[in-house]
This record gives structure tokens, sequence and C-alpha cells, in this order.
């Protein structure tokens, strides 16, 4: 039988009978062997018949479906028809017009766009927005049916990847039926632009990278100890004190146009103000807000984490974060609370002092869990949802699991550790296994594809509490020079862990996939680097 | 003492004598406070005062000495002066002419570069080649004096290192005497264009990144099993079916291209074509090269290594290195010998009848010394030395030292085979401890700097006989995407070792000097990866 259908589940009665017409179709000859397509990552089905379609880059159109509740007005989806038709069909070639229609099969002269419910156009995608899309590729028109845009994003990527050209150049492909939505709604990429500054142009390429691979968050791990690039309206100290220098901060415009960016793209960016460790560049341009460190009575000169104990601190994290709030449309904000340092509270003989008033003892994660709880209700006050890192549950941080997502990082025993959080209620994310700076040679993306994350002793009431996972390329030894090829495509083995069927796991067929992929990617501009040996078609 | 001076050798009391002067010149006041220059590699010999001279973008010059033996007919230096004028000052700005002569310091007007012996203007750099130079930078003229054109080039570079900005972003540099010459003679980066085809361009711009780590020959390892890109006059078959591709070859304009880039940059480039294993793409354009393999008394339609045993092969072998060696000016090729698989020879019936007809009894070892010995011969009659890998030696095949380097690649005790090497009287250069292609987690360039080449047992004639090392990126998963932030600053570790005096070991002033060598790297358009958190002035 000629027809190849790839469905990683098993196939219902009813997608039996949506193949039929496919079926009866099989008969009619081709004009060229059919490839199968590199789909990554790969939809939950996609049914395909050899039949090849031909695509006229002069005259092929996306456009919106007359019955669509979006039209000509919905500028993210004009911005994504645009961007498509020339990832479809390349950006600078000349199409040779004469061959083009002088080709012998059938021409498929448009993909129409249906947005069958409030189409969402001008909001900000969060962890509910429906991403399910239906795509039937047929002669002469194909249809792309979404509820919402980010489903219609998600499909058009899709239908991208669908086409490619014959052994004459001609652009084809296959008729082809793909019904897909997420298996996780959260499926993160984070960055860090405090260890290293990072371009705006390195930041909006990451972004197309991960439209391509279907992720939807930005973690953007803003600041950190060692410069604090955030330009503060408020505070305008932070970044001139605080950024490696005033050519290395980010302004509102740059913010605003990393978030218009990653909305069109149906990508969320969450902020990370990671405190009350990790702060020692906050300290540069905000006096007083740091911990002063002692050697017996006397200050070092050398501050640790933020100072909880005065209220100044408090108003300081108001100000900031309501700030933060205003300047981030997402209804999250990602507050660390990783690797507190407790020994330069211990040598602080004022924090000494506020723990014997708090009947603290010495349990300095009682004092992290006051200045936690403070933080969280600040950033509550502002109706923003918050992540943490696990430390702070560990740490025994009394939170509230319906505004609280707890991230899993650390190396070992994650397992253990989903089971603990998802146990206490809390919905989480996981990195551990996906720290991508962690470089070795070799083809380390398998390891990354080869985690399962529900793979820890829960019930399905805890499994349901893992929204997804974030592929973390912490910026130690990573800055403009080296990202892009250092992300992609190892992070792709993530995107398509968090995106497809858990049953797709077979690694040869998606070494396969992801060569082609990545071939992809550098032909849409992106240096990513390649699995193994070989070749990229030009 | 306001004097810093800093020289890795004893010095000599004729070197005190020549710093008198610049003592005498300490006690003049400064416009700024002078920063030690970032020079990498460490030349051998630098003394500088606190005394800064200014460099005006409109009206510097570097231009030949009127006792030059070289004039404005060297192209060579022509090009160089050209190149070095825009390191120094940048490529787009428009210097501010107004600050520039409203300094209130001494300027410096002119670099003259004296030829002292025949320049070699037109000549192609080898193993013996003068690299030696002094450089002394004083009011108003500044002089850079070397026996060969070889030497200027370096001294350029070292000139290039000298010039910072000032706080004011004026151009200045200290007073500066350097004597300078490379501790080893052959100093390689290796790049594989048969596992990734690497467009010229990369090619191209690691050139331009060796000259500025003081490297000199380019071992270019280009064709292998996966791909023959080099486009064969004799047999144009070879890279019509044997590369990748129709655009992934090397015309013989693009090598001429590479050639002499290389050139103008003091790098020679030696070709590999590893032979007889690592052949398979060979056999794509030319039959009968390989040997078939069998199973029993089938040939199992694989083939093994080049075919010993047929004179044709000996006909190709004389024909194909002809041409290599007319196309390749260098007067070494390389001709590989590595990791010669014999379980296909094993199994070929008429290999086992030449086996006994030679009375090589078991040892294929025989067979390779055989097949080796008429391929030396063939490349001898075209006046070229070789190279080859350790095994071609360890084999025992009969080598003669006068026309053969052997290359030490193995990862364990390559100083037993050092030893060995040079105990047998021959020349070599050391690969093992930089395999740049294995990567791992964080700073290990400190692991290739911390290389001491000459820790191996021996006389001083033994050591005497090592001519260097080569940094080696092999090309499994390299490409033009990850290419250049991968080898640099990573080579640039192994580029001091080779160059700088052996006492240049201090692991935190390297780290210092490399982390400023890397932005300097970045400002002249190489991509090269960060040392660790920082980042580079603009």
């Amino acid at each position: 039988m000629a027809l190849r259908v790839f469905c990683p589940r098993v196939m219902s009665p009813s997608a039996l009978l949506l193949l039929l017409p496919l079926l009866l179709l099989a008969g009619v000859p081709l004009a060229a062997a059919a490839t199968r397509p590199a789909l990554w990552p790969l939809p939950v089905s996609v049914q395909q018949t050899p039949n090849l379609l031909y695509l006229s880059p002069v005259s092929f159109e996306i456009t919106h479906g007359l019955d669509s509740s979006a039209g000509p007005d919905c500028f993210l989806l004009q911005d994504a028809f645009r961007r498509y038709h020339q990832y479809v069909f390349g950006y600078s070639e000349n199409p040779d017009v004469s061959r083009m229609s002088s080709s012998v099969g059938t021409e498929i002269q448009k993909l129409l766009v249906v947005i069958t419910s409030d189409s969402e156009c001008n909001a900000y995608p969060n962890i509910t927005s429906d991403e399910s899309y239906k795509l039937v590729v047929q002669a002469s028109v194909a249809v792309l049916e979404a509820r919402k845009v980010w489903g219609a994003l998600r499909g058009l990527e899709t239908f991208s990847q669908l086409v490619y050209r014959d052994s004459y150049g001609a652009y084809v492909i296959n008729e082809t039926e793909v019904t897909d939505f997420p298996r996780f709604p959260f499926r993160g990429i984070l960055i860090d632009t405090s260890r290293h500054y990072l371009p705006l142009k390195t930041i909006l390429m990451t972004l197309d990278a991960m439209a391509f691979n279907k992720f939807n968050v930005l973690h953007w791990h803003i600041v950190d100890d060692n410069s604090f690039p955030y330009q503060s309206m408020a505070f305008p100290e932070l970044s001139g004190k605080g950024a490696f220098s005033h050519a290395h901060v980010y302004t509102h415009t740059d913010i605003r146009h990393v978030l218009d960016y990653a909305r069109l793209r149906g990508i969320r960016v969450i902020p990370e103000f990671d405190s009350p460790g990790h702060t020692n560049a906050w300290g540069k341009g905000q006096e007083n807000l740091l911990t002063a460190c002692y050697a017996g009575s006397q200050k070092t000169g050398f501050f640790g984490p933020v100072n909880p104990i005065l209220n100044t601190t408090y108003d300081f994290l108001s100000t900031f974060f309501k700030e933060v709030s205003q300047v981030f449309p997402d209804n999250y904000i990602h507050l660390g609370g990783d690797e507190v340092d407790f020994s330069c509270w211990k040598s602080n003989p004022d924090v000494t002092k506020f723990m014997e008033e708090q009947g603290f003892g010495q349990s300095y994660e009682k004092l992290e869990s006051y200045y936690i709880q403070k933080l969280v209700d600040i950033v509550s006050s502002t109706n923003k949802g918050n992540l943490v890192w696990q430390e702070v549950f560990d740490n025994k941080v009394k939170l509230n699991p319906q505004t609280t997502i707890v991230e899993v990082w650390k190396g070992s025993y994650y397992e253990k550790e989903l089971s603990d959080v998802t146990a206490a209620g809390f919905a989480t994310v996981l990195l551990s296994p996906w720290y991508l700076d962690y470089i070795s040679y070799g083809q380390d993306w398998r390891r990354y594809y080869y985690v399962e994350p529900l793979q820890f002793s829960g019930t399905s009431t805890q499994k349901e509490l893992v929204l997804g996972g974030t592929a973390a390329l912490w910026g130690e030894y990573v800055d403009a020079t080296n990202l892009m090829p250092r992300l992609w495509p190892r992070a792709s083995a993530v995107g398509e862990r968090l995106w497809s069927s858990k049953h797709v796991r077979d690694e040869n067929d998606a070494y396969n996939r992801l060569t082609e992929h990545r071939c992809r990617m550098v032909r849409r501009g992106i240096p990513a680097e390649p699995l193994y040996v070989g070749y990229c078609e030009l």
C-alpha cells in the first residue's frame, strides 16, 4: 500500500473514516516520489497520501477564511501570514515562473486560516491559551482551523514544515491531515542576561527559533549577581550602577520590542527577578537593600542577600514589583528564591537580634520564609501569580498553590522532588534534566530527548500538575557569539518532548527528522549546529 | 617605581642597558593611567614605560622605513599595513578629529617597518621562515624591525595589540620595546572539511583569527571517508561523485584564494590527503581504488582501505599527488596513514595471495608499510616532504627522517610517543592534548594552556625535534554554524603555549590577558566565545 500513515496514537475509528477519501485518491499518478516531511515536533496525528500538490511562489497565498472570526485587522495573523510565506518559499530567490507553471500536478492555491472562536488576536498568551489546530491540505484550497490565533500560529509552522521541493525544484506538499495540540501547556527556554548581556538581536532570533520548535515561554532571567541590565523607571540607578555599562541595558523600548515580538509568535515572556540571593548587582544602585556582612563586630564591606529585616526593603520591593508587573504583561512573575546563602545573615548582629525578636531560633529558613511571604504578598497584590525555584518549597515557605508554581531545577532526585511538590498540590515546571549550558562531546540531545517528565511516583492528579518544562541556557559561558548554535538544535529535543505525545520516543526517527529540521532552521537564518556528519541542502 | 617590566626570561645585561633611556623618561607626567596591554601570545620580552603617546586615526600611518629592503611593491606588506591600520582604529567610526588634535600628550606619527634582509615578500612561508622582530615604540616615530616579512607580520600584530583607548576615547600606546620570536616554528590549526564542508568565508575568517594568535600553519584535512570536496583536475569524478553535492566543492579558484589569503598572513597551508584508510569518499569517483571486502568467497559490496596490491593504484596516486604538489605550494604534504582497518584486507583473497607472494606472513603492518613506502616515494619525487600520523611510525614503516615528520595524536601516553619518535630521529608535531572538538563544561582552555610539549624523557637533541603543535578541530560536530566560537579563544591557549617562552605559565595572568584578547577578536569580527562572566567594551 502506497499510503504512509504515521500517527503516534492508536487511530480512532473516526480517524480511519477521515482517511477514506485520501485512500481513494492514492491511485493518482505521482509527479515525483514523496519524501516524508521532517515535522518537528511531531504532531499528535498526521495522515498523508502520496499525492502531491504544487504551490506557486507567485500566486500561493495564506489568507483568512470567510467564516473566520479574525480578519485583516488581526495584525498578529497578517504578520504570521507574511512570515510563513517567506519561510515556505525563501527570501531571496526569483521563482522560475515558467517552470512553476509547467508543473503537471494539481495546484494548491491557498491556505485559508479559520479561527472558530473568539480569536484572542490582541491578547497575550497565557497558561490556558488554546494551541490546538487542525490542518487539511487538499486541492485546491488547504484549510487551517483553530479556535484561537495561538493554534493558528502552531498550524502555520506545521504547514511550512510540510512543504518541500521536488527534484525539479518545484514546491510541493502531500495531501495531508493534521490534528494537533500540545502535551504540556508550559514549554520554556531560559536565557540569562546577567552573566552576559545579550543584544536584542540575539533575543529576537531566539524567539524565532522558539516558534520553529513550538516553544511558548521565554523565561528571561534578566538580572543576577553579575549585572542588572533592566532599566527601572522608579530606580534608574539599579541599571545605572548595576549594569555592565550604559550600553548593556534593556530600556523599556527594548523590552516592549521583545514582548511584542514574542506575542506575535504566541510566546509568553516571564521575567525573573531573583531574590533574596543572587542580588549582588542590585546593591550597587540601591543603598541598604542588601545585608551587610560582618566578621565579628566589624563590617567586611561585602554584602549578602537582600536585607529581610528592614521596612525600607519592602517599600522598595513594592514599588519595584509594581513597576515590573506593569512592564511585563504576563500574569506570572518569577521571584527566584534559589541558593540563598545564610552565612551573611548569620554574621549580621541586627539580623541576629531580629531573629530573636521573631522567635526564629537558628532557623534561617524561617527568615527566608518571612521574606518570601512578604514578597509574594507584594506581587500577589498586583494580581500576578508567581514562580519560585524549588528551594522555596524545600525550605517550607508557606505558599498558596493557587498562585505559586514551583520550578524543579536541582540535578539529583528530581523525580522525588516532582513527587513531593505535586503531592503538596503545587503546579510545577521541570528544568533539572535540561540544563543546556552543561555541554559535552557528542549527541547530548539524545539524553534530553530520553527524559519522560511524568515518570515519577504520584497520582494522576499529581501528574496533571506538571505544566511542562524549560530548557535552560545559563549564561556563565554563553553570550551572543555562541548562544544560537549552543541552544539549537539541542533545545529542539526538549521541544518535542514537551509538545508531542509521550509515545513519540523513537530516537532514530527523531535523529532523521531533527537533522532535516536543523537544516530548515539554518535556511531560516538560525545558526543551529549539526547533529553529526553531513550537510544541508542549500 | 612607576616602571613596569614584564619579561618572562631572565633579563640580559644588554637588555638592561636598553631599558636605561626608558627609565629616564619615567618621570614625565602622564595624561592618563596606563593599562597593561593584553598581549597575546606574550612576546619574549616587553619593556614599557608609563609614558603615553597619542595616535591620530586621521594622520597615523604605517609605512616602509627608508632603509627597508621592502617597499611599496611588496603587496604583502602593503596589505598588512592597510589591515592593521583598520584593526588599530576600527572600521566604521568617524574619528572625532577635534578631540584627537586637542590631546595634550606627545604624538606618535608613524610606524616604520624595516626589513633588514632579503624580504621574502613574494615567497611562501616554510618551517625555517624567520618570524622574529623587534619593535621600538617611541615619539615621534615607532620602528618595527624584522629580517623578513614574516617577522614584520608578527610585529604588526603585536603593535596593534599595544594600542588602546584612554578614558577620553583617544588612541594611546605606551613607550615600549618588544623583542620577540616564536618558541616553536610549527604552530598549527587543523580544520576538517570532510565531515562537514566549510564555506570559504569560514576558512578565511579562521586564517584571520590565526594571524591574531600568531599561528602559522593551517592543517587542512580536506578529504576523508565522508566527502571529497577537493576538485581534482586529473580526476574530476573524485569530487563529482565524492563531494556531498556540486555546491560542496573546493575549486582551484577557491583553493588559490585560501592559499593567497594565508600567505599574506604568514600562514602555511598543508593539505592532508589521508590514505590508505579514511578513503571511503575517494572510492565513489575512482573505480578499483579501494579494496573490495569479502564475506567468505563473496564480495560484500563494501570497500575498505586503498587497494595496495594493484599497479593501477600507484598510477593513480602518481598522477593525483603530482597535481596536489602543484596546487599546494607548501613543501610538505600530509599523507595521513592513521587508523587503517586491516579486516577488509584480510577478507580479500587477492590481497591474501599477494601477502603470500611478498612473504609478509600475517603482518598487515608490512602491507601497509609497502603501500606507504611507495606513496612516500611518489610524493618525494615531487620534491615535497611529508607528514604522517603516528601509526605509520608505530607500525614500523621505513621512513626517512630527512623528509618525514611524525604527528603525535593519540590521547594516552603521548609523552612516551614523543620520546620514541624523536629517539628514532624524527621531527614531530604534537596534537594529542589539543583535540578541541572534545568539548566540556567550563574553562577547558586552562587544560590546553597547562601542557608543556617538551615534558618527556629525551635528550636536548630529541627536544629540538619537536617542531611544535596543532590544535585540532575535527568536524564530526562542527560546521560553519559553530566553528568560530568553538575554536576561539580555546585555540588561543595553544597559540601562546607554542609561541611564548616556556616560563609563561601564570594562569591568572593568562586569564586576564585572554579575556581582553577575546574581546579584541570579537571587535575584529571573530565570534570568539567568552571565557567566563563579563562583557566586552564596545
